[in-house]
């Protein structure tokens, strides 16, 4: 299996890139196929000691920065180490590809050079975040700012494969990002994705999942358009790098706290790791042809690991797949369009 | 000065928000009027040994619960101790009115029985709430789930003369929630903000807030639609009860942990004090005619009291007035609308 992989996406590339995806080379056995400047890559790696043997380069000279217009991986910028990369998985050289790049960049390159699958009307940004309960899925996180009603459908149904195939729940929980549980809560445009998702035969729907209670672990999907589930993605992490913050230096002010971080280190240990994004990998864009993983843009080798490990996963449970066929059988039972499909 | 309460309001009512009042009363010197079923009120201070002394009551048998139709405040609960309460206030017979009853009948009867200042298209919930840097204030949280632009120019202009009168910052930064600093980010509902906001003479607009950074205290005043700032309160609200629950199980696992909690002391109620809301009093809502103060629902005496506090200071600062004074110069300046005002 190969892993194409842009050499020269997030903020610690290359470095942290090739050791990452070098570690899950190892670990997991995979091929990879780096994207992005032969030159630089070759003496990144000589400097680190990194072994890039039996590792191919496709080389891009260029890169695509977080300030470019997401657009220019279509064009001026289609010899970047992104648009390379996604040129190459849609060619089939590859069976994924991961980047800690632009995610809007991304999400342009994904949908016009990887493309969507045929009858997804919107690809979406899918974080597996960490709850009090376990990890949960939060899709759209950010790909589509606007939305219909029926791309909240389409999210959700492949928000729930992607749970059960990759992180094994048997019976994914969607509830509709809202600001209250009640059917009548949130603007109009919410309101209507509650009628459509109630009749979505593919998922298990459970109604509004009230923000407030996200963190604790509510359902097992969270489903909302982009600019809502940005909202609530930059929230989490925002407040809890916050509060983390001032935790550390609470426990480093003397002789005494560092004494009292020891006293409790084995539950700081859990605590940390249950809230460690970084282990479920990065975050898949939904509905494309081929498996596409943003990793973090502040990847470390460790996260980079994961992203690809997670790529592979999507492989192997051919999330793909089996999005296309969920979609096969949703055609055929949504016609004639309007029949009463409300779930008892 | 004369505090209109109300007696039922909120899960801990009447014990809690009479004991609150009631040391309101004592600490700032302040008048009580209760609203709310006499027998109840006069039989829960005998049990609990408040002294009623100097207080009036307004008998009003009638309670809206959190599950009433909003509506029932302005006539089928029109006997409720929130409904008596903010006839009164209209009536002038009290400075201010405070409730820690549903919101949404708090709105409601706040804009048709109280009504709005003339001129404010919409009254807003502004919630002031702890950031790393000190607190900031955000609206609308909640009571106008779709807005129109110049609404949230409104509210960012009510929110400053808050914050400058009540929190004494001397020139409030105004930021504009949303997924991105740049000025392009957003839905187009948020970008028409943007530029309306852009130019608002009457305000220190600062651009738009990247919502991971909110808790940081990226700015005092965050404006925002009330759906988009019912998400952003809670998701503040769900992390942080999230992590602050996990952190005490942690302390509390073992005698070793217990004997950590014990060396970070200081530090947790430096902590602690500096996250806590209910320092802030409640929630104004702002855009009435006469203060009306939205205490959180699960109040303890403390935050009612609190909430008391801010009511008399509402009134002392005359934020109703400078609210009307500086609409007054808007309208004038504002013509013709389409003039340059942009900001330098």
């Amino acid at each position: 299996m190969k892993m194409i992989i842009d050499a020269f996406g997030g903020d610690n590339a290359p470095k942290a890139i090739l050791d990452g995806a070098l570690q899950a080379k190892k670990a997991y056995g995979v091929d990879l196929l780096f994207t992005g400047d032969e030159k630089k890559i070759r003496s990144c790696a000589a400097e680190n000691r990194f072994d890039l043997t039996g590792c191919e380069i496709a080389h891009a000279p260029g890169v695509i920065a977080m300030e470019d217009d997401p657009k220019a991986v279509l064009k001026q910028k289609a010899d970047s180490s992104m648009a390379v990369g996604l040129a190459l998985l849609a060619k089939g050289k590859g069976d994924a590809f991961v980047s800690a790049g632009s995610t809007g960049a991304l999400v342009m390159g994904g949908t016009f050079i990887v493309k969507r699958i045929h009858g997804i009307r919107r690809c979406a940004i899918a974080s597996v975040m960490p709850s009090d309960q376990g990890p949960f899925m939060l899709i759209d996180c950010g790909a589509n700012v606007t939305c219909e009603p029926k791309f909240l459908c389409q999210f959700a149904a492949m928000g729930s494969i992607y749970m059960r195939e990759i992180l094994g729940v048997r019976e994914p929980r969607v509830g509709l990002a809202n600001i209250g549980v009640e059917e009548t809560k949130g603007t109009p445009f919410v309101r209507d994705c509650y009628e459509l998702l109630k009749q979505e035969p593919s998922i298990h729907f459970i109604g509004n999942a009230e923000v407030r209670d996200i963190p604790a672990g509510v359902c097992d999907v969270v489903v909302a358009d982009g600019f809502t589930g940005n909202i609530i993605l930059k929230m989490y992490e925002g407040v809890a790098g916050t509060l983390a913050a001032n935790i550390k230096s609470m426990f480093k002010k003397n002789v005494l706290s560092m004494l009292g971080a020891l006293c409790v280190k084995k539950g700081l240990d859990e605590f940390k790791s249950k809230m460690d994004y970084k282990q479920y990998g990065g975050a898949p864009l939904l509905g494309l042809q081929a498996p596409v993983i943003k990793a973090h843009g502040s990847s470390d080798a460790r996260a980079f690991m994961n992203a690809v490990r997670q790529a592979k996963e999507c492989c192997e449970k051919n999330v793909v797949g089996r999005i296309a066929n969920n979609l096969a059988g949703e055609q055929t039972s949504d016609e004639p369009e309007k029949k009463d499909g409300m779930k008892s």
